[in-house]
């Protein structure tokens, strides 16, 4: 089979290069029959320069056909929907039905079309003008290309070419060069091919959308030096994550990375009295998602030593030890998953259950449960906080109020962190001082609930304190919140109307459109003296 | 006369060290008796702890307690108003009257009271509400302390105790150590006072804020690193920015930067023709404007060559050699403005003006103007580029309408950038693409006036892209926008109402505060089915 294209300033070249890889099935090991080039500086400097043309007419194209072009991608996807799910099933070994087929695509399409509301209705840009001083300011694009580049666990909702970060990206008018992810190549390049089509059917400029599927990392931090890349987003490893910070980091280069994280659930004193088995019975369930593949799988969970702990952990065991392993997302996932266990067990972490791959599997690993006590953590805190991404948390006894609270203040920023307490009303000075430690640590506090199962609605929270994310102030998951990531705040100073953005005109450009003029949120046009 | 002492949880207290300053009045030479302690690693250390400490509870108080610091802050210094502005003038050589007395006095104080205002009405801190999932977000203080570094130039509204990031900071209700500067330490202690005799009067918890005068740079980048400094806000030079930038990059702290900015002007053909002279006569004042000592000074001049842009660059020189040097903020800065102007000499430019300091002073520097053509600005931008501090600036004389176009193209990030145009609405290409142009490489672009004269309202943007400031989706100057740089972004998920911030409850804090409730921005209490 002949390798597959990228796509190069609106058109899909081949790319001129012997290196090559294909995609495996985690189900059965075997290799996939399709060839993907990896893509090499000059490429690369290439979609750079693409993105930079584009982005000189992308921002002043009618807000309808950025919408159109969001819009489209989304009836594209859902047109192709099982047809892109099978690959994605063959790529990723997670399940069709309801995971690919139903949440996971509705979720992708749902974003885009989101994202297009927010595009129409432009409150997101928080337009604010001064009538009198006639100073007017504004989110824009930040310039140049955005480049994005998706993990291995969410093929489709997280796609570089489809996900929450392209979407973002393009409601904010700015041209997108999307990464495929080199485990899920195919879905990559048939989401890319719908983005495409989409794109040409708004008539968006060639480069506004462009798509390659892999680069050595040396030239992947090249990319992210470039003057033309405005912005970054991405999703994957802390290694990864970090490495490509550094380089935006030296070029002054806005870069929201979402990284490992390990969602510490606290389950007090009182609520281990009243109902230590269903709350057991839950935390197993989150941990089984997606075979505890998501960036918000429990993964510490802190318990009080006694019986009615003994009871959760027992609850626990037994859900896990029940419950078939499925696959994951790769061999490679399945050793990196038993080196991090390993890392846990040699630092003095007893284990309760698994802690090894299944045996007649390609991609399998055993649910795992391991504990210490409270005192062994505070001991070697960073050895604890160990992302092990897969089924496997590690359980946490600990002896005394304090020692819940002295867990907490050592914990690192994380994504998520759940307290489960009393379920009558009560002034607990023990919830009360968790609350305010925890909150400092994590983007979303959750109570008596799990971490997994991220809504994306206008409220939701997807960020945290570094090292979870790369700033605490944005979102990763949530529109119109997200957007505000790839933007530039843009300001017009006695700049006269016909060359000002038709949001900050005189007349409300939707008549709908809220904007802060003279001191109030408003609808209406300005009315100048 | 005594060491003066430095403010640490609360109390005033004598740093036990043998490493002392004084400041120098630039307009004698003469050093000044007053004597400054060098703060040391501990006791950073200590500060860094006292404001975690604080941290906690400021957090909790109710908004009208820190909107009474702020405007109580304001009251102090607008009662010390003759006093400070006479230590100001000692210390930093600019005018009492009008720019120390009324002009940054009454901005300093203006902006106090607007962080004020903002705090009590809350929109800014954009809840959103999602009811039917009980998920809910809100810009909540960043956890820890926020560090403020306040430049030379502007010692009172830029003030680490008392200027714009210190009242942002404040506003968001993080705790703030307050860096005093070298330049005008006394200036600095008098505003620190102010702040606390506020803090103690609205009943701040001790350590809220802090101040120190000084520190070995090596011992500046660990504060920056240490978990408890959790926000930077600095403006100054780009060296010693971007030392603190690397060092806030490593720990994942956002950081602020306010840098360097050359604010390029672009006289077109059109407009030279009908108004040269007075162009010239204004952007001649908006350089003397603070001995061309400000941020958004013009500094690079881009002009046609031929008999109009001659009448330009003559108003220029005459109304530049006719306009007395002043004093400026130092000899040190007298000298390294002589170096970045020999730099720019020796590059090639041909000096018109000025290009020596003025002999019998001890600070003060002749007004300067050197000139290149096009060709030899797009030959070596980069030697080109060279920050100015004072009045100095460069033209470049261009030969066509495409080598306007290809100067700003190469042009790096600045705060301000200028379009002089015909005064007749036209559809002039020119305009059109240079606009296009320069409007990625600015955050404020200006029409037809000049860059000078920061108003500080709720449009303004003093921001832009890197390496103008560190990040180009932010603003220092203007309520409430610049009050989101030390914010974190943070969820509450099924979390109980008495364990909400009075903002994401059900009801309306004060009943106007703007919330996003359910797809819609209201002031109404959240109803519940």
């Amino acid at each position: 089979m002949a390798t597959h294209q990228i796509l190069l300033g609106g058109e899909w070249v081949t790319e001129a290069t012997d290196n090559h890889f294909s995609a495996s099935n985690p189900s059965t090991g075997d290799v996939l029959e399709d060839c993907y080039p990896v893509s090499s500086l000059p490429t690369l400097k290439r979609m750079a320069s693409k993105a930079s043309e584009a982005a000189r007419i992308l921002n002043h194209l009618p807000a309808d056909t950025i919408a159109l072009f969001l819009n489209q991608h989304a009836n594209e996807i859902d047109a192709n929907r099982i047809h892109i799910s099978h690959i994605a099933h063959a790529e990723t070994g997670l399940p069709l039905e309801p995971r690919l087929v139903e949440t996971e695509m509705n979720r992708t399409i749902d974003q885009l079309r989101q994202a297009a509301r927010c595009v129409i209705d432009r409150s997101w840009m928080q337009a604010r003008i001064d009538s009198q001083l006639n100073i007017r300011s504004i989110y824009e694009p930040v310039g140049g290309a955005v480049l994005t580049i998706g993990p291995n666990n969410f093929p489709l909702a997280y796609n570089g070419a489809a996900g929450g970060d392209f979407a973002a990206a393009i409601a904010a008018r700015n041209p997108v060069i999307a990464k495929g992810h080199q485990l899920h190549p195919g879905t990559s390049r048939v989401l890319a091919e719908c983005a495409d089509r989409a794109a040409k059917a708004a008539g968006l400029p060639p480069g506004s959308f462009q798509f390659f599927y892999q680069c050595d990392p040396e030239d992947g931090l090249s990319l992210v030096r470039m003057p033309e890349v405005t912005g970054v987003g991405f999703t994957g490893s802390r290694k990864a994550g970090l490495s490509l910070k550094q380089a935006a980091d030296e070029t002054g280069t806005p870069i929201y990375l979402e990284l490992s994280s390990i969602n510490p659930i606290f389950v007090l004193p009182e609520a281990l009295a009243e109902r230590a088995t269903a709350i057991g019975t839950s935390i197993a369930k989150s941990m089984l998602a997606a075979s505890g593949q998501q960036c918000t799988c429990p993964g510490l969970l802190v318990v009080q030593e006694g019986p009615r702990g003994e009871e959760l952990q027992y609850t626990l065991c037994k859900y896990l030890g029940q419950t078939e392993p499925q696959v994951m997302l790769s061999r490679g996932g399945v050793e990196h998953l038993h080196k991090s266990i390993m890392k846990v067990i040699n630092a003095g972490a007893e284990l309760l259950l698994g802690g090894q791959p299944v045996t007649d599997s390609h991609a399998k690993y055993k649910n795992t449960l391991l504990r210490i006590c409270g005192e062994q953590f505070l001991n070697q805190p960073d050895q604890f906080q160990q992302e092990m991404f897969g089924v496997a948390a590690l359980i946490i006894q600990v002896q005394s109020d304090e020692e819940y609270l002295d867990i907490a203040r050592v914990l690192d920023g994380n994504l998520t962190g759940t307290i489960h307490r009393s379920s009558s009303p009560s002034d607990d000075p023990l919830t009360q001082k968790l609350e305010a430690i925890l909150r400092n640590k994590v983007g979303r506090l959750i109570h008596d609930d799990v971490p997994t199962g991220v809504s994306v609605n206008a409220a939701t929270v997807h960020g945290g304190p570094f090292p979870a994310t790369g700033h605490p102030g944005f979102t990763a998951v949530g529109m119109p919140t997200a957007i505000h990531r790839f933007c530039a705040l843009r300001c017009y100073d006695r700049v006269r109307s016909e060359s000002l953005p038709p949001e900050l005109r005189d007349k409300n450009p939707t008549g709908n459109m809220l904007r802060f003029v003279d001191g109030e949120w408003t609808n209406r046009d300005v009315v100048r003296a």
